[in-house]
């Protein structure tokens, strides 16, 4: 149950320690540069999303800041960086939004809970957990996220105020207020949204400054072309640098055009314990008890959503490498444990940031501190100004970000490539949006666990009628292992098969060649088939054991019926069919010849 | 998912179309004395049970009352006699005790709903879900059923009252009690029990009245022998016939030592819909609605029992037959049904009877007919001497019949056979005891599942060097199907090998031998292994694959490494091993031989 076997060692806890060896001027630079260009992505996302999560925007500085350091303590990956994403962000704003201790309170005892729960499953080797989420449901539930997302912001996009979690109820909310739409706001998104896609789109005109094609070639071209590329990285915060003079200008002017951020408290945040108690407005006093049963699901669902997309984006960028998962739990379980003493809300590592951070050329995982510093020096500098950035603007930052984590691509190769896994695709999708994220996930798993019991419960089985002259029997081969769900079933075909075709074949023989595990109830269901057989005048002969599956079987089977020599039928049909239950283990039916039988007859073979 | 194919014709649904053509005498007069004889189990069984159930002993008898008719018209087995038994007892007392609508109403609608449930599955061919149940978890609720039932009972054999029902609450509160034990009782208790117990034992010494060996020998041996089987088979009737007698004397002399059954209602039960709307002593109205909520799981667990039990003992006299699962289903969602309307509590086959009456050399279900209408004199003429049964009478014909259900036989061959089985028995067995049977069951069938679900996700994996002249490769051979969670694992087994011996071969060989499915996440991981495996210089082969697993990965990896014939690791290990992916499906290993490459270069086999 074990994704890796467990390795104490401070070459695997501490991964700078190899790292840091071969660490030179080279790597320096180009961690350098990557660090700070992932900062100039993620500050304005960490903003962004601390909104998604229905927190001040400092919240999204603050959970900001010691990802990066820690995981260059812990982590593996050189272009993971563990901040604020967007789908964590809307499991944060579910789970604390109306917290009657505080929105803000819940979210860093969540981030607190959920590192504690990483920290725990990366100790114990949960890691094998995430394997049971297939790929069609992680598609569901991250298009669900984006669309729920997406939704959500609809209503800053267009300067609407109301409140509303769900699909349906955000939809409908939209519907009902469209008639209060501010105009500015409006025109605001729309010009942010096309601004935020062109940049996007010009990437590819671009090369990154590290890119091997230009190493040596410092032309005007080259330098545009990293121009070019800097420009569409850094989007995010060009379009909120932008749009917050703009808004900085109007103010001067005593115009207010766009519906603004509230009121940031600057600075860095306080080092605190995570609120363990709290004593809220009214004089009510919440202990650690009533907020962990507030958050409910919440504390293991976050830190599972959280694994789970740590350990797929390490291993998109693993590059042929294991990704030790174990080390990556310990990481993230870090990150977000030491986060919660500096009020963040909880973290992992996002795609975006990490396809920044490899297309600028990351070394090592150093490059994280850059970005660390970078998220010190604006909130320093420039949290004065964040009251500036209009919602539209962020809204238009989350949801250009958002829309392309709703995978439509992967529709096509699965109805191509195996249709049946639409349907764990679709419920998760589905059930994401109408019952929310955490139930939907579990409604997809649930789903695919059924597949799977449903296969074991219904292995697919040959059965071939062989009459040679030497011998007529009916082969009955199974594809796959026998277990408990499936006995039942195969012990009905055969009495069947063979009861229909009763003056055919004397004997019954089961290929176990594809069978690699076998239960006690599955062997007593072999052993009620001789019984069957036997009063049908028939007996049962198995084949291509594997040992495990001999020892199991025989042990069910010894005194009823295969090594019961002395009943008459079964003579017969060995006979005809020379050879028994426990002697043929390593035997495959296509050897079986002529020479076979003659040296059976010798008693060589048996 | 269907256990059998659905056949909608007359012979299918009404079973006595075909028996009762081949009707004669002789299977008249076997009929008549099974049916009898199972009338003499059934009586006093269906009092003891329905004061388990927590019901007036009248509920027992109305409850046997229509089972042997119904499953004349609609069972196959004609051992099988729908009535009251242990298990089902119980569950009812767990669901039904302290309803502030009645007790009885809520047995009986509980009868009503089982049987709707029972009917809908058969309709729906749902049997395949009894499959999920392996040996082990029926074992372990069965024997923690009939020790809970045990420990109810201890407190009637020594006169206590006390209200309990877990097994847990139940001891405690006898060891709190045990200083008010009755003498008589408890010497009653004792003698019942041996007596009942030793009657049980000299049945080895009789013959059944049907039995081949007497045929035609009337000697008094012989009736003697058939008197000793008749008193061991009827001995709840005799000793309950007995104590009846005694507490009846020692009434008419104006003593009465021993607790007493309570009041009886005599005569038939009226034919009334079962309790659709029920006005308590309090003036308050229940609709079917309310009772339905405090019935709540019971309304699914009682028929799945009953459904799961009757299969079993169905397949357990069905000689060498198939059991029409569907049939089963419908004739005892019929008798339920039908039973709710003349105030049945939930009813099934017993293990117990069905032996009886096979000993009893019954031809055909119309023995049933027998059964009921013993029941019917019963009711008729003795209803009246009822309730001079003593309580610790009736308590040891439970306790009597019930240690037998404890299957202590099973561990030793469990243990033997599959060691890792005990532990869906302990588990069921232990929360059955201390959590409730239905949780219990439950618990057993998680704990089932998940072992399936560990072996989907952890396939065995056989890895071999194989190093030839003519070529070396990693053969990777999984033992089972790889689905979703099993991927990430096997690609990490195989990068993690393939990178630690890495000069010494160029090639990896996926041997398909044992995959009879892949779905879209792993042909997903296969994807991304070639890819890894690509990024260190080596190639990988798919070979033996099914035609379907083909398809699959060949549409998950076309463009990606397997059919990139330009690559140039690829068209090297190729030269080494010279075959590709899509044009193996056939070819197995053992057959690779000096022929094959020739034939190969001659391109005849690709």
């Amino acid at each position: 149950m074990i994704i890796k076997k467990p390795k104490i060692n401070l070459k695997s806890i501490f991964p700078p320690v190899v790292w840091f060896r071969q660490y030179n001027t080279e790597n320096a630079v180009c961690d350098f540069i990557a660090g700070i260009t992932v900062g100039l992505t993620l500050i304005p996302q960490s903003i962004a999303y601390a909104a998604l999560a229905g927190l001040g925007p400092e919240y999204g500085l603050y959970s900001s800041l010691c990802g990066g350091v820690i995981y260059a303590v812990f982590g593996t990956i050189p272009q993971l960086n563990i901040a604020p994403t967007a789908l964590l962000s809307l499991l944060t704003f579910t789970y604390t939004n109306g917290a009657p201790f505080g929105a803000a309170n819940a979210a860093v005892l969540l981030c607190f809970f959920a590192g504690l729960i990483e920290l725990v499953c990366g100790i114990l080797h949960l890691g094998f957990l995430v394997d049971f989420v297939s790929v069609p449901v992680v598609a569901g539930f991250t298009s669900a996220g984006a669309i729920t997302i997406a939704s959500a912001q609809v209503k800053n996009l267009m300067g609407l105020s109301f409140n509303g979690e769900t699909f349906i109820e955000i939809w409908k909310n939209v519907f009902e207020h469209i008639s209060e739409a501010k105009l500015w706001d409006g025109v605001l998104s729309i010009v942010c949204c096309s601004v935020l896609l062109l940049l996007r789109q010009i990437k590819d005109y671009g090369t990154p400054p590290v890119s091997e094609s230009k190493e040596g070639s410092r032309d005007l071209k080259s330098i545009l072309k990293t121009f070019v590329w800097f420009l569409s990285v850094s989007r995010n915060a060009v379009v909120v640098l932008l749009c917050a003079v703009m808004a900085y200008t109007f103010s001067l002017h005593e115009s207010k055009p766009f519906s603004l951020t509230s009121k940031v408290s600057s600075g860095l945040p306080q080092l605190t314990p995570p609120p363990f108690t709290v004593v809220s407005n009214n004089n009510e006093t919440y202990t650690i008890t009533d907020m962990a049963k507030y958050l409910g699901s919440g504390i293991f669902v976050t830190p599972f959503i959280a694994i789970l997309s740590n350990i797929a984006i390490a291993k998109a960028f693993a590059q042929g490498k294991v990704v030790d998962a174990t080390q990556e739990m310990l990481a993230v379980g870090f990150c977000s444990l030491f986060g919660s003493f500096l009020s963040s809300m909880p973290v992992n590592a996002s795609f975006s940031r990490a396809a920044v951070s490899n297309a600028s050329g990351t070394r090592t995982p150093f490059a994280g501190i850059y970005t660390s510093i970078m998220v010190v020096l604006s909130m320093t500098f420039l949290t004065p100004y964040f009251t500036y950035i209009p919602k539209a603007t962020l809204a238009s930052v989350i949801i250009c970000a958002v829309i392309f984590m709703v995978e439509v691509s992967i529709v096509k190769p699965l109805w191509k490539i195996n249709k049946i896994d639409m349907i764990p695709l679709v419920v998760t999708l589905v059930a994401c949006l109408i019952i929310g994220i955490e139930k939907g996930i579990l409604a997809g798993v649930v789903v695919d666990a059924l597949f799977l019991l449903y296969y074991s419960a219904r292995p697919r089985v040959e059965i071939e009628e062989v009459m040679n002259d030497s011998h007529n029997y009916l082969k009955i081969m199974p594809d796959s292992a026998v277990f408990f769900p499936a006995i039942e079933n195969l012990r009905e075909k055969i009495v069947q098969t063979t009861n229909n075709k009763t003056d055919k074949f004397q004997t019954v023989v089961i290929d176990c060649v594809h069978i690699s595990r076998v239960d006690y109830t599955s062997a007593k269901g072999v052993a009620s088939l001789c019984n069957d057989l036997e009063k049908n005048g028939k007996s049962l002969v198995i084949v291509n054991a594997v040992v495990d599956v001999e020892r199991v079987l025989s042990g069910a089977c010894s005194d009823k019926c295969i090594f019961a020599k002395t009943d008459q039928d079964l003579i017969q049909s060995l006979k005809d069919f020379p050879f028994r239950a426990g002697s043929v283990a390593t035997v495959h039916f296509d050897y079986i010849s002529d020479e076979w039988y003659k040296d059976s007859e010798k008693g060589t073979n048996l």
